[in-house]
């Protein structure tokens, strides 16, 4: 960076602008030593373009690239917070992920005999990924915003799909709902809605940058529910970094990205 | 029957004592004709034994077996519903189901290449196995008791993941909660309970009648949290089918059901 | 064609020259129909570009996109076969396929839990492209070819890997066999030699033009071994006739096909 | 064994009488070491019951259970050169294998994403199970019988696939062969015999300790060919040396084994 460099990080480690949530991030992830440079912090912006951030405008010289999950759950939400339609408490995300959101590194539980016909919950106590979560749909708000988190692994390579969750507004409708999100997201060349009667999901997203919405409320019980289905590797990570990167040097953002996805 | 024989049927026409359940039921499925042998309705018993039905003394000579989504859903969900642990409005049933959920009829969803690594949301506008899962649940609770369904469909051939979530009521905690399920499931000898720290999943029970389920409570949020495991085509089908059957015959639950799980 | 269009033919109508060939094709596929378009098929060419054919520069008309497995053999055996390495009597292709091979119409053979976790070995008495296989690679040879051809079904989508056995003629050693693939696919794009020691794969091609050859001869025991990986969508099917395309309006070879395999 | 115990070795290390027979199996996985107890290697037993060795009668005290790959190739080889249907050199054992072949230990090529989808060949220079398949068919021919052996791993976790491929020897037709597999199969309760038109294979063994043998002969190139479908896992491993123990104490080969296969 000395040398004029900007960087886009995939660790995780510029995900955050304050020392104490890095730390809580590290604290669930079972690290605990301290963040090697913290005076990046500051500086440093969260890479999800769809956002917003008026900060993309500034030239920043270091962005976090997302985690997977947060990817997915943020896309599904932001529309919902950023119109005030749902209760801020106690969202639900139900996130299923393929196994390549856990890296490359073997280990016994991603053995291929383990894991095949075998789908399972875990770190049920707590996801690293929901600080980011909470802290960028409090920001968008202007106000705290929790969730309750369920990291769920699939026998499948690619793919989230997050069924999310929240108690509608008095007065907010089906149709409020739909029409928030298209607004939200109408500038955004990835992102793409969908109603309840559409069978999409992460097979059709797979080796693309695309975010496949299902946006829905369930007015006899007063719920929000969006279904959003991403590939974990693309906008949930490669993809997305190059499309922060196409932001950062005034590119169009799918330079690059225009890949359809690899279906079947 | 005319000749004495004991019915269990698995079609899920004696599901319901009420020829409009039947109705709704059918509704759901796409079918509009009227049931067959309405007589019988009122006769038939709902085939899990788990919901300790005073009707089971009485020798039954029809019971309708459970679909396989509403078997994980009411075991998860029985004992907070009997011990009143949660609002009984917008419960939420976030449902996965292996491929051979949907039988073993061929179409171009469950075509292979268009299946694997690839999982998606269905019937977002109403599964049929609701109807069963607020019937029992309402009955449970002497009250109405509505539920949000989210049906999904995963890269595996056997296995429901069902993540269930409550709104706790007042001053219950995580502890009421794991009391509460110990003891409703005591003497249920095919039903295991775990803490949130277990990692056991679907493979773990595939081939086996056993229903395994993670108990939890996010406190911070208010909101149960269970995650139900079965293998559809055993305590979701077959197998429960046969236990109903040691039932009616006064035989061991367990009769021909001892079999382990086969992982991997 | 009429207006001076030209055709790559998908269906394996126009793999053949000679009416009889079409008919044995026919026959094995359950086709009893006599050849729509008799009077074209002298004109047609076989779409295997690296086979070499000086009809390539006679600017056909009509081009027969080869069948999945006859590419992965053809591809896998011409060296061999156009160098005199092989006895050309009983030559075993024993070839497996991902299911996609079998096209997107779905069938109980094909339904993801019949699929999962389970290989097979089928159409023992007759695969249909044995015909083109032995036509070609006699072409080759300039005398007659016989091969023993074994399908097999493995629980992937995309991928081909056959497995060719010939025995050695006299004097043919191990460094002789892979001069001579060396030689024969020296200028082939989408062609790629190893050696023994290699462990690439079906996956290493998946979504690219590719054919990945293993090239061994066991000495101890006089066998040609070759192992012959390709997508069957992509060089065994889709992408080769983009290929052909290339070739017959005098575009590079790798036109639109400069992908690279998408893994994992 | 000093106490009376009888032992059936799992680990390969008692498969062989003869020291240097081990060395070479040691090799090939890769291990220097000597034998730790060669006084024993005389008195082990070759654990495969089919192979009918009259020292299963002297009440052995030591048995090797086979690798897995050689039981599948064995089972399917036997016959043919107990009756003398095929010439002894350069035998083709193509050989396919579920991952849980290689064991529970994670590694990088059987991590989920590496190996979904994915199909390859390995040890291509000399695979360990060749040194107990020619040991024991040379036995049973009382000459020397030479294989070409090549292994492949597929995406599915239980399962190996064998096709065995000989020339025919002067005069042996199809119904030869297909009189000889049945009567060497005979009495062996885990033995099927098909013809070339069952479309059976590893799905339909999976559970069970059963072996599906395919007997066909290719008359037109002279050639033998065999599909062997076993449970690598059962069959190939703990089936297996359950029924060994059986044998070794008397009692009926299948007892504890007569569970049927788990399809799907």
């Amino acid at each position: 960076m000395a040398a004029g460099a900007r960087v886009i990080d995939f660790s995780g480690d510029f995900r955050f602008n304050r020392p104490e949530d890095y730390a809580e991030y590290g604290r669930r992830i079972g690290r605990t030593d301290a963040h090697a440079a913290p005076r990046l912090l500051a500086e440093t912006l969260y890479g999800l373009v769809e956002l917003k951030s008026p900060r993309w405008a500034q030239s920043p010289r270091i962005v976090g690239n997302p985690g997977c999950f947060a990817a997915a759950v943020l896309l599904g939400l932001a529309p919902a917070i950023a119109a005030g339609l749902v209760e801020p408490a106690g969202i639900i995300c139900d996130c299923k992920t393929g196994v390549s959101g856990a890296g490359k590194k073997p280990n016994a539980s991603f053995h291929y005999p383990a894991r095949y016909d075998h789908m399972n919950a875990y770190k049920l106590a707590g996801h690293q990924h929901v600080v980011e979560i909470e802290r960028e749909l409090s920001a968008l708000r202007g106000g705290p915003v929790t969730v309750t988190f369920t990291a769920q692994v699939a026998p499948m390579c690619r793919g989230i799909l997050a069924s999310l969750y929240g108690r509608l507004n008095p007065g907010v409708t089906a149709q409020t709902v739909i029409d928030a999100y298209r607004e939200y997201h109408q500038n955004h060349p990835f992102v793409r809605i969908f109603d309840r009667s559409a069978s999409v999901g992460t097979g059709h997203v797979r080796g693309s940058n695309a975010c496949y919405l299902i946006v829905d409320a369930d007015e006899r019980n007063g719920l929000l529910r969006i279904i959003s289905n991403i590939d974990n590797l693309m906008k949930g990570q490669a993809g997305n970094a190059l499309q922060v990167m196409n932001q950062m040097f005034g590119l169009p953002q799918t330079a690059g990205l225009d890949r359809p996805a690899q279906y079947p």
